[in-house]
């Protein structure tokens, strides 16, 4: 049992910049990990459908007995724990508590922006639980649904890219917030654009490292760290054809899949 | 049969202003129109998934009894007709011939720009198409990904969406193409930005009224055009959510859409 893989789950390749964290946080974890290419991205989709898709997800990865479940996806994380929970009888994590849980620590002037998809911010996930770790804070959210297909593009440092953020972010650097969560995957590959538009006063939490770390303390407190000494394992599996999803798939876990595989549930 | 409806698929709701053309040119039809909004878009993944989508929106149509199906989708259509001829046994068009039937007519200096998603330009439908027609054209061809996430956020006017398309079209304004392929049914609003970008020499294909046409000429050869005197019932349907479908899917239409319900099949 100890031994078992932790599952996790995205639409597509930003759940990668949290597996990253996972290898460093816990380098003895093997992961099987599941981006839903197919049918990516979320964002711009009902609740209803993303719930339907995250257990669908979450399905597959239980084939692999794995002991936990990460929902690396902020917009699946936003609508579709509870759901999970009940379905499935293992932990499951979301990244909307851990980054939350960050901002509200980093904070000095209590006022956070929130940034994500549009069901992500429509959902007021990071709103209800920023609010319900500390009352008296102040919470701005913004979609900003341009940033995916931008990363996707490998735009990153272009000047469209610089004038969309500058779109998009401009009335939260006006509401003074002094804190920024980057609500969706793929904005990490963002950040220093981001941070740029804000103003350097503006700490930007990503929550990638924080999910790592909550995904450790609750193995822990169940026992069920890995104590394996073998070299991990770890599986990789997408939904569409895998030779996109491995080449844009290692700019955001910053090192080789070496083979992935495709799941043909969908 | 004559008086069987005419079924439509997109990937979401672009292919809506295929049907705002049948409206004009088949108003005794009554059409089903599916928009695969839950799996939207198909422009950046592979062939095979779009197959498999592909003859599962067919199945759904299949079930009204359809007399014709139209792929109003051009990923879909540069991939997908051969499997689709294969498996079901009513005719099947799609939206490539038409348009490049009508650019070689439009064309003067026999240079045809045409512009898509990632996989339809991969595809090089619209290139063998409007080759095997008219073997001494010139066939330049671009990939615009961020056009149709542009017109879903309703940026059809902004600065930086005339930045982008500066971006995507003087390569192939430098080509000096006379006649340009609007290779995506999201493209025709961004026509007037498009315009702008290449010059008003160049002439605008957007192959729905071509489309309009093909389907009229089939049905009238096979003696299965309606001949019903009855107002038409047509029925919208789309895989996620509906609501968003309607707002959305309106501004393609040009019209109001009553009513739509979702497809559960995915």
């Amino acid at each position: 049992m100890k031994n078992r893989p932790i599952g996790i789950f995205d639409s597509g390749v930003g759940g990668l910049t949290v597996v990253k964290q996972i290898f460093k946080r816990l380098p003895r974890e093997e992961i099987v990990y599941l981006g839903d290419t197919a049918r990516v991205p979320y964002g711009t989709k009902s609740p209803e459908t993303i719930k339907r898709f995250s257990v669908e997800n979450a399905e597959f990865l239980m084939r692999f007995k794995v002991k936990l479940i990460v929902v690396a996806c902020n917009t699946a994380s936003s609508t579709s724990l509870d759901v999970l929970r009940e379905k499935f009888n293992i932990p499951i994590i979301g990244v909307i508590k851990p980054g939350a849980a960050k901002a509200v620590t980093v904070t000095r002037n209590n006022k956070i922006g929130v940034i994500g998809t549009h069901t992500t911010v429509k959902s007021r996930a990071y709103e209800k639980e920023i609010k319900r770790i500390s009352k008296g804070m102040e919470v701005v959210s913004k979609a900003c649904p341009m940033f995916v297909p931008l990363v996707e593009e490998g735009w990153v440092n272009e000047d469209v890219t610089a004038a969309i953020a500058k779109k998009y972010l401009s009335e939260l650097a006006k509401k003074r917030v002094d804190t920024l969560v980057l609500g969706c995957t793929h904005y990490p590959l963002l950040k220093s654009m981001i941070s740029k538009v804000m103003g350097k006063n503006v700490k930007i939490i990503d929550s990638a490292g924080s999910v790592a770390d909550e995904a450790h303390d609750i193995l822990m407190a169940l026992g069920k760290l890995s104590k394996s000494s073998k070299r991990p394992n770890h599986r990789f599996f997408a939904t569409d054809a895998v030779e996109h999803f491995v080449r844009i798939g290692e700019k955001f876990l910053g090192s080789k899949i070496n083979k992935a595989r495709r799941a043909a549930y969908v």
